[in-house]
């Protein structure tokens, strides 16, 4: 006999046409306690998601539906992830909240990560469409956030390349172990990351057998990193941060160069170690070995590795994770299953595909 | 409270730092009926799986064992996979069977595909190793051999393109709808297909940024084909067969060309679309649309399509499948899922990963 | 002291921000008795072409045109290369040629490949837009029609696919070896032979990791693979084709399934050695040898093997170019050495790179 | 008539089954003063270079011989290329130099890279085998050395990753525009720089999908910059270095992170442009600007860029070169053209292989 306890939620992906919706799809259609009611995409409504994504020919899933219109109170829901571009999720977010003041949603895009309005309007040069909505949202960073988390409305589900990053330092700089002033995240991205708009630069001929940087010194991933790195050091942390492209689907693979306060790369080691002893989806690698991305693919896992720098003083920090995944809809499940009162690795437990 | 319906069954893996080893590990692991007691890997023997396989650090595993004076009773295996090169794998079975002459075993090699003694000596040169083994053994096919894999101890788990081939043709030649002599298979792998051993023309910079077939006129696979070919015929069926290698990792893709026997392509398609109505891990797509490998990478799932050809009274098929989940590890655990009366899709529900 | 002898030809090349335009300027930047002089791409126009394709930065090139309102005359061009798309080519080569009525072209589309006006109409849906022109083109290759291309004014440029297939199939056509009613011909092609538009299928995240087949049953490479097929053998000839795409950038990969009329694989490869004994850009295996696509890549050169089908009476045969050197932007260079009288070699001795 | 001008240098390659083997014979072989007479391959002795490269099959080249029982004399060479292993490289070197005192050599192994015989030692953990010739070897990074390599007889050709950083960073340190102690490099290498040797962790399904760091504090890389960094900046320079394989055949790209002495980022620029202003194979991107390694593919161009970091008074310089062309062979035979008073660009004006 079912019971309470085995209820499903209703769950609405909206923008499940992009890469982050399927994969939101691809690990909810497998979750013992949700039930995809509502799938939307614009620019498909009306098609089946087996003519957007065919590997889901074989599953019935409700058909692709409009934004525009839309009767929000008819679908039931329980829950919303809102993986919509940036700005229109501000707009849209607020009108369900005005018909569905009680829906909890987890909020892929970034429009709700940066919690002061003025740093939203300096980074973005405009002024937020839902201030309200802003300062209620909770960062949700599970391993750092996870009581926030629980009792959210709006979760703003971190971003990948900030992910992974945080992560690694996170832990670090509110131990005081690292100097603040001497950080270097050097990323790397697989194509994914792009997502799937049709542009000349994505093109394959473009991307493969080649590798490079995009947006020196100036990218917008960087908000995101000094509230959180300033949240955690009690103090300004402006990081070098410089992303590339490599000629993969999946993966973000960070190389973090740290200068230890008065302490060793085996001192920093220790701290992680500390932090993630318990942490099911952060796995700290014995002190000197480096992770792969590889061995995340497909996972919700972050790998963490600490070694010794050549240089004195220094240490060399590589943290792993699959954007799509840990970068963005396992997180998002993650924090749907803290939020809901789920176990939190539920759904979530698929061992990374390698080769 | 744990029913005898709930009780796992104990689980063996021979040769598990192979790519076929390590998905094995992968699947079983979250197979909610099966407990892994065993992993050997003879190079490896001491070593912990994530020395292997790094992906499996956050797991608990058993310790890698050497084949060599295993006390195979001790361990209290309800079933075995067998994952060993060929030629070992006929004398290691035989000496389990000699020792545990109720375990239940599935051999990924191709040691006891063929049911023919003297087919088994022509195509590799040598007497069989365990001739009585090899008359009990059977063909691993579920969609075609279900009944008999329920009741088998030994159990030959067919090759990666015989089965993408197979399931394409067999309902076809069963049903006499195309010509048995006039059939054309070009076939494509992706390279995990080639195996772990390090071979200079396996290496990444051999490999990538091109395209070749090989084996081309003898390829040794052609054997399996044959002789399930002619069952599903009653006759001879000699067909051509070319395999090549991709720059991917995973994935068969095998373009089929048959001449139909007063038969349409569209007639072609509705005998398939009977036979597979109900099968769990076979799908096909409406007429004239054509699968992709990518769509089925990491799952169990063979997608088919079948389109007219040019050329009149022609078809062509496309029949595609993971090299190593329904070419290999997942159909050897729905063979288990049979043998051990689970239910078909336990363990093998994952969708695939695409992107 | 510069003589006639040395003097270079003016060359243009309209569509230069495509792939096959920045492969003519790659091979025209080096070829001794060329001068570019003229470069165009109307969405580029007022652009340097190092800002479409950076490679050429350090060399010095005439700045990007629009085909609007260019005086033709004014340039003093000897031989336009023109790599613009369908339907466009016509209207403006005949523009070209009202005012410069001795000038040379070579085309790259397939506008001028087809002959017979009605075939065009049937396979195109419309009547040429230069239906004289199209009658005095010759079709330019070269190991074919050598004598017609050196007097041609328009040299109508074969495709990548049909170059690759011809070369391998019309000696055996000509001399009646095999049945012109048996020929299936499975090709491959990789990404960059798609072109450089925007498209969200051709994004490396779509294409990566993956195989599959397209325009299966009705691709419209036919049209010109018909026409010369017919030439050669004398009759109708309609082949099975169906192509593929590969994730890698470069290469055409034809897999050819024949059967000999009374003629064995070995004969087969004997009329092929005869017939390239001297050709400077085919080079045929031995016996029994298949050739890669990586090892003709940014080379000029077609390879092809032969060998043994185990059907009786059949042989497959491989054959496989750079589809942007030999099968597109070489093989016109190759046409322009030829109408130009310069050695036919000359500016494509390039050795492949391989890794 | 041939005039002493023409003449051609007899050529030798040793070692030229690997990948800088052959990427010297591609370069050689088109090269208008070389004569390729000798090319040595101690486990491929006696076959064609076809054999083991098959994109030469067309080409007429020496068969390849042992170096074992080499009569040295009886060759006639003028120069020799060295593409050997660490250590052989040492003995063999010094045994033709014993026999031809008059010898040229251009050794692309890292055996005569230090002058400083206690470094060498210290790095490589035993004597070096050649002191004298140690002694007089000299490093042949053209771009700084272009005298000295003009005269030497033995140049010891760069590493590929060290070339990279070289070519970047040296101008800044001998202009103390930099902190020598705050200088951090990320770099990234295609997998062609890891050679043609059989390793697991090279095979594609190994390396494709996937990026990781190897080498993390250690790599012996590190000596030859410690060396080149210290001769520029005058002073003991430690750099942080973390080397990643990128799944890509061809390239190196390396982020380069600095502080400014009391210069700005825009300082370092006017430095390099400087610099370089006149070098056929260093190309600097305007201020801001970043290359891309797959516009480098094939040649021997590095391309460099500089942009400001977002942390005040640090920047970004990203190098980019082919580790096979100006990070091997390129390189070499650049140093060949100096040493032989050859124009320094000939032989090596190919343009990138882009797309």
């Amino acid at each position: 006999m079912a019971t309470a306890a085995d209820k499903k939620a209703r769950i609405g992906v909206l923008g499940a046409s992009g890469y982050t919706g399927a994969e939101l799809v691809r690990l909810l259609i497998r979750h013992p306690r949700a039930e995809l009611v509502l799938l939307t995409a614009d620019r498909r409504a009306g098609q089946e998601m087996r003519q957007v994504f065919p590997q889901f020919a074989p599953l019935a899933l409700p058909r692709l539906q409009s934004i525009e219109g839309m009767d929000w109170a008819a679908a039931g829901l329980d829950l919303i992830f809102c993986a919509l571009p940036h700005a229109t999720t501000q707009k849209v977010i607020q009108q369900i909240v005005n018909v569905l003041p009680a829906i909890r949603i987890v909020d892929l895009s970034a429009d709700f990560r940066l919690a002061d309005p003025a740093a939203y309007a300096r980074w973005y040069g405009h002024e937020h469409h839902a201030p309200e909505l802003q300062r209620q949202a909770v960062y949700g960073l599970v391993e750092v956030y996870r009581e926030k988390v629980r009792h959210a409305q709006l979760v703003a589900n971190p971003g990948c390349y900030t992910t992974c990053a945080q992560l690694a330092l996170i832990p670090l700089l509110r131990a005081k172990t690292i100097d603040p002033d001497e950080i270097v995240i050097d990323a790397k991205s697989g194509m994914t990351g792009a997502g799937r708009a049709a542009k000349e630069e994505m093109l394959f001929s473009e991307v493969s057998e080649g590798f490079h940087a995009y947006g020196v010194g100036h990218h917008r991933h960087m908000a995101e990193l000094d509230q959180e790195f300033a949240l955690a050091a009690g103090r300004e942390v402006v990081v070098s941060f410089t992303p590339h492209l490599v000629p993969m689907n999946r993966g973000i693979f960070s190389t973090i160069y740290v200068r230890g306060l008065k302490r060793s790369a085996e001192d920093l080691h220790a701290v992680l170690q500390e932090t993630y002893a318990r942490e099911p989806f952060v796995h700290l690698l014995p002190f000197g070995q480096m992770p792969q991305s590889r061995h995340v693919r497909g996972s919700n896992m972050t790998f963490i590795g600490v070694a010794k720098d050549r240089v004195d003083g220094r240490a060399i920090i590589v943290s792993t994770l699959d954007n799509l995944t840990k970068g963005a809809s396992g997180q998002a499940v993650q924090n749907m299953n803290v939020m809901l009162g789920f176990p939190e690795t539920m759904g979530l437990e698929q061992v990374a595909l390698f080769p």
